[in-house]
């Protein structure tokens, strides 16, 4: 792993993070107050690790940077190849999407009527520093893609559970869906926590 | 790093412990119920990957395991080469220890009326299984030195903050002391929560 200037960023964040929800604050302040806490982590790119930036030729990867004792909360780095882009999918927990580098198109859907999944409203595109948040209540079904066809993008992604681990679903524009469990890209974390060099020895 | 068959345990233990946690106990509950989790954990030697179990020729290794996202806990394997031993050293919060592989000896210090520090009851031998609390109300500064002269031992911690962070001391015989942040030795975590493999799809 090439080393990051300043992982302390993310540390700080998963802390600050933590004390949010210790209140057991409603959902909506979650995404508030967290999607506030997520635009400063991502306001400035100097502490994700290489090896969490990595994109693969077959599909995007879904680097685990944190998961929460409690499994209150997950941190996730999404790396996009050029064009690459998921299926259409949900999530079944809040969510909030910060973009840290390139670009990334989300396009909601939703069922009619009849059944079927349609595409909702305009296609939301992010670039940097913007954050976008994802509510089942609200309808949480979308599909994402790079919306650069040569370059890499990445997205740093926190939900509201273990997401790897979650059963949630797959679906076709016909209705049809199955459920995936995602799991994680990388058998290893980056170790945040190794203050002795920040700290000042006395 | 080598997998091993159940990472799961390492899992479940740190989602109980932050379950205990979460009632905000004394230390004297932590120490006792956290201490049954930790020989649960400890009785079956099939989750600590390679990695987190290499002995280095310079000195006992202290690899992070998890660390909590509000630093309320951490949890390092030592491993300990042929021989090695630590400096006389407190720790300044809870602390339990439960041996894995191997053997250790630990060897209490007390405070003289003239300030020198001297050896205080006998020295502990662990072996696989056995759990050993710290307090540092109740004075919690020790020596310890991996039993084996010849192989390697490993036990695994459970320390009331990010252990790695922490200004501790270190003793000398005489009473005087220096301040010390140990940090650890790796640079990666082991990702124990991807349960895509283990949870059935349906
Ligand atoms: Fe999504
Ligand atoms: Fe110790
Ligand atoms: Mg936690």
């Amino acid at each position: 792993m090439s080393h990051a200037p300043n992982p302390g960023r993310l540390r700080h964040f998963v802390t600050a993070f933590a004390a949010l929800l210790d209140s057991k604050p409603p959902e909506v302040q979650i995404l508030r107050d967290g999607g506030a806490l997520l635009r400063q982590l991502i306001a400035v790119d100097d502490w994700l690790p290489d090896a969490y930036a990595l994109p693969q030729p077959e599909r995007y990867q879904q680097y685990l940077l944190h998961a929460d004792s409690a499994e209150r909360f997950s941190i996730v780095s999404f790396v996009w190849g050029p064009g690459q882009a998921t299926p259409i999918h949900d999530h079944t927990v809040w969510g909030l999407i910060g973009m840290l580098r390139g670009a990334e198109t989300s396009q909601a859907y939703r069922y009619t009527q009849d059944g079927r999944l349609q595409a909702s409203g305009a296609a939301v595109k992010l670039t940097p520093g913007a954050v976008e948040l994802l509510s089942p209540g609200l309808g949480d079904i979308h599909k994402v893609h790079n919306t650069l066809a040569d370059s890499v993008s990445v997205s740093i992604h926190v939900y509201g559970a273990n997401i790897g681990a979650v059963q949630r679903s797959v679906f076709a524009e016909d209705g049809s869906h199955k459920t995936f469990i995602s799991g994680y890209s990388n058998t290893h974390l980056p170790n945040i926590w190794d203050r002795s060099k920040e700290l000042k020895q006395p």
